[in-house]
């Protein structure tokens, strides 16, 4: 993918609205809240496309890491569009590429790499990811 | 307006995504975002319905007040529609009664009462309503 | 209580660190951070007083009903300090009077009226507090 | 800097109390919150070795880039303590290390890389660190 992708560039698209707070002192939204885009682009869509309630699912997804670029200023009240691609499909992890834009700009506002590994529910040990999740996942696969 | 209204019953209805985080250790939204809607549903709606950055007015509108009363759980990923209206337009602050609704629930999962006082930017004292956001709050008043 | 107590009209007082982003773009404290500092209050509170994870009590304590009056601007970093006393111990539930403040300041910044049900944790009906929780709020009674 | 790093190994040690609604539904403090914790160390360091205000400076510091390694769960409501060291401090930017603590664990729950832009605040481009911010900085450097 080329450093400046753009929504077409990934596998699906979820839309978040921004909040009120969301901007911070400077009149930008917060760098936190684009790691919150990130987590509800994720969980969002693993719970649409798999029609399951994935916090009961034996095997969570827990964050290991994480990381994002801040490349131009998102603002309230517009929405934000979350594009979700993932770049490696492991047994018992999953890298997500997520960019984040705004309005009628094609170049991302942030664009972050995302880290789940599937723990089980009780010792949080590493676990295969459940045949649900890896089956919604395999389309988003680039 | 009745003990249980409806989305009907309100002036304006005002739609907000769900964020993972949301949600607290007891697999509902937690209380405290309850008003997040409150805030994110007056502010998105006198920005959108004035097509001004409000945040930039001689005059804004600062919390004074606010309640809720948190009638059933709301969750994670489905929206939440946030219905508007004003009970109360004065010269220097305004009452908004809201509503909170998610899916096919006709009751609201939140009822809460918002007050903003208007107050000069610079000194902080409160201020006429700027004739762009009473204009915009008129409709509203129920 | 008289209508701007001091911290010495709380039965206990807790300490909360303010954060960078607990300020919106008019540049104080938003509105919706002071009830995260009142939820925050009591179940700490709660937990440090019981010396228990009160998560995993059969009854759990939900939000019915808040209310807060936003008396003045509270700023990052400065620590706020939550004066919380239970002007209400009934069978199922519990209210408490918080009052917040920072700095040299003697008056409350924010006061609230924060009302949990005890529910238990599957049904989410009214159950009687335990006894633990009790114990702990009988000290707080005004 | 070792692999697994002790408050020692950091430069200053910054307190942040946990609230309850940091936990997610799977009771451990979300993933998004370790950035808050990040992004209020740094800059309430800043407020406090300037004894200024440093949102009035006329250069502000922005995120450009950020990531976190997640090593192990927070929770609420013990504090965290963020140690700071500066890896990098360039003429318009700066480079923290940031590792996050809690209770009588010595290895970190969370290890971060923040990057601070200067950038002055009228057009947002980047700008020389102000005098004051340089000098808060400078005992930092690792």
């Amino acid at each position: 993918m080329s450093e400046a992708p753009t929504r077409e560039d990934f596998s699906v698209v979820r839309r978040i609205t921004t909040r009120w707070a969301d901007e911070d002192v400077y009149g930008h939204v917060n760098n936190v809240l684009y790691y919150s885009y990130f987590d509800t682009a994720v969980n969002g869509y693993l719970l649409d496309a798999t029609s399951t309630d994935i916090r009961l699912l034996p095997a969570i997804g827990v964050v290991v890491e994480s990381s994002c670029s801040f490349l131009r200023s998102l603002r309230f009240p517009a929405d934000v569009e979350a594009g979700l691609s993932v770049t490696r499909l492991g047994s018992t992890s999953v890298t997500y590429d997520i960019g984040l834009f705004q309005g009628a700009e094609r170049a991302p506002a942030g664009r972050g790499r995302f880290v789940h590994v599937y723990v089980d529910l009780a010792a949080r040990r590493p676990a295969p990811l459940p045949d649900l999740i890896r089956a919604a996942l395999e389309p988003l696969v680039r």
